[in-house]
């Protein structure tokens, strides 16, 4: 019994879940230094939103704890150590990825207050502000949001059925790897921050994938982790962008155009692995036939909704439509994959194209049937900007159930990005 | 990394100070028993009383988390295993020592309410109702102060802080121990329950004591750990016996008789090792040469305030006199000792009478000048009864500084004991 230890750990008033303002996925930071960069005072409003309304948030997480956890987050800030690390890290093979201005602010960050209310049986959790500021906010209140609500679950099991809850949990994730280990030319990394059981097992997760995989394993989206494990933090850009800078259209066509404006700023300031297209905001198909040429010299494209399979052989078809060669351009698949599907993609595409996966909640949270109601089963939760300068935002995805905004702006998106009839599909997580 | 481990110990609200109605000293429990048969209808009132006023006990300790341990061990009852425990072990050699009666009322016993108020920067804790309930507070509630105000110390420390603390504590008490390995034909108990630094802390010592000094440790007034460490619970009764049975007397020949009918009381149900004469409630002097020869019989007197060596010599006196031969009787030294003291009285008594000593606080709690400021000294904390059926408690033992009552009673009361001047001794722990 190491007293001093024990003792130690008791003091905390609280087990805090985020610990650091880079227990966050790289991608944030890397859109918040373009943020930062070219929207500094765009003001936007962050909101949670929970795909799986049977998951009774509200009934499960104590607001008082809620509370005590976002305050604090608030109350971090970027430390000496975390600083000097993405100063002088190499990512992407680059060194000095974050300008000193960015980081100059980042520095004398600290997250802005958060409004959070209760309705019925869900939180109400929102965030308004500058966009550089508020945009730190949703990996870290997911996975508050999740933590929190594993806890619940957690509280109500003794200590050898949460030691046979973890044992479970660890033989099927290790199954998992033992399974992938054995498809060549694997490239995957860990982008299940967000959704997380706890921050604890995705650190486990990634020491099983470095020591399970070897150099199939790439990396984790988690900056805070690849920072402690020695490996590479992984991530480009999200929706938020196209969003954020739709929203702020004010004509069809410049609504037409923003969202390769986006990546026309990006394009300034990244490129090679960095450079990758996320093509569905407002539908893949019709993004890829309207986009400029300078587009098809990216590096590759990321698949995160409709029909992985669909998606890559659009992507494969337009780079060949285009002149470009297939095989030397990268498909990132990211969207509620699993074992089985990885396996199968990476079969279907092996050859015809460089093949990554980012494996998100079912690498970090497959607890499902593991506990009594399966009550620990991971579910659908984001936290999306939903406004920008007061106007809507909207997203369309490759799969209506991912859509989101007010229903006459996605009507009005549809008829400008020329979507037609989509294919639904589940969102489990 | 444990992880069920740490998820299991995070799960509780609170660190629980006191986790087993036997986590307490064992004379208790004897005590209890001989109330619970002899005046299980007597009212009493116990109250704390800090004798170290300069210790700011409301401003260190929070009432909130004050009164969530308190609460706590009000939600505590007798586990299956502690029961068996003390119906099957062998206590002083005997077996069944509990009686079937108490042990069943013992099983059903939760702790009755307790009554908390700030007064200043002390706080004010009296438990009232029937004696054989209330008496066992004493030592949770002793415990329970004492580790929340080394807690609102060890909160200010760092992680290294504490690993250097811990460190010099336990340096400290194993190089006691091994000087008290080098002592000849010594019989040593723990003591330390009540102003114990904490419980796991306390256990530790045992645990060093066992390993240290082997046989010549003869076990420890704690029954939690003297069960989890399988050596001998220690200990037969207190002051709190007389004290009681002499407010309840209604003239002073009842007051003067009041003292020998508790061992009256007690010759009835115990022998051998548990026939220990605790002579110093009204003065040791004066209790010895007023006793009935059938106390002579007895076989050890307790030395618990005063010069310990004054009243080991009284004691030897008065065997001799009255015509036993002290070296087949038996003296306990168990106030306020420490490594030279019991150097010094093992030498000097040795030979003449059979010597034991029950080493309390500076073996449970010896952090002095182990904090800024001193901050982790112990200090002299006690839980009297200070009434009984409505009568004031009077105690003056062989140091008045150890007195307590109000003035006309205890003028009343060296009046019908004969007790005149006495030594004036510091109290510190």
């Amino acid at each position: 019994m190491d007293i001093a230890a024990r003792v130690y750990n008791h003091k905390w008033k609280i087990d805090p879940i985020i610990r650091s303002l880079i227990d966050t996925d790289f991608y944030k930071l890397l859109m918040c230094q373009s943020v930062f960069r070219n929207k500094p005072d765009t003001r936007v409003t962050f909101s949670l939103i929970n795909r799986s309304k049977h998951v009774p948030l509200a009934r499960l997480i104590d607001e008082g704890e809620l509370r005590e956890q976002l305050d604090h987050i608030r109350s971090l800030s970027l430390s000496r150590g975390e600083s000097t690390w993405l100063r002088g890290n190499t990512f992407y093979g680059k060194r000095q990825m974050f300008r000193p201005d960015f980081m100059e602010w980042f520095e004398g960050l600290r997250l802005p207050p958060y409004f959070l209310e209760r309705k019925g049986d869900q939180y109400e959790l929102t965030f308004e502000g500058a966009w550089p500021e508020v945009m730190l906010w949703e990996i870290p209140a997911l996975a508050v949001l999740m933590e929190l609500r594993g806890r619940a679950v957690l509280n109500a099991m003794g200590r050898f059925e949460l030691k046979v809850l973890y044992a479970r949990a660890m033989t099927r994730l290790w199954e998992k790897i033992e399974r992938l280990r054995t498809v060549d030319n694997l490239s995957i990394a860990d982008f299940g921050t967000r959704r997380r059981h706890s921050f604890l097992w995705q650190d486990w997760c990634v020491q099983a994938m470095i020591e399970g995989l070897g150099r199939k394993f790439t990396g984790t989206s988690n900056c805070l982790i690849a920072m402690r494990r020695e490996v590479e933090a992984i991530g480009t850009n999200a929706h938020e962008l196209p969003m954020v800078y739709s929203a702020l259209a004010e004509t069809d066509a410049e609504l037409a155009r923003a969202p390769y404006e986006v990546l026309s700023d990006w394009h300034d300031e990244h490129d090679g692995n960095l450079r990758i297209i996320l093509p569905d905001t407002y539908g893949t198909k019709g993004f890829l036939e309207n986009a400029p040429d300078w587009l098809t010299k990216w590096t590759g494209v990321r698949i995160d909704s409709g029909d992985p399979a669909t998606g890559a052989d659009i992507a494969i078809d337009w780079w060949r439509k285009r002149g470009e060669d297939p095989r030397t351009k990268r498909v990132i698949f990211s969207d509620g994959l699993d074992v089985d599907k990885i396996v199968e993609l990476q079969a279907q595409f092996a050859g015809r194209v460089n093949v990554s996966f980012g494996w998100g909640t079912l690498l970090t949270n497959d607890f499902r049937g593991l506990a009594p109601d399966d009550a620990l089963a991971p579910f659908s939760l984001v936290c999306k900007a939903i406004s920008a300068n007061g106007r809507p935002t909207v997203k369309l995805s490759d799969n209506p159930e991912k859509a989101m905004g007010p229903p006459d702006q996605i009507e009005r998106y549809k008829r400008v990005f020329g979507v037609g009839d989509q294919q639904r599909i589940a969102v489990e997580v």
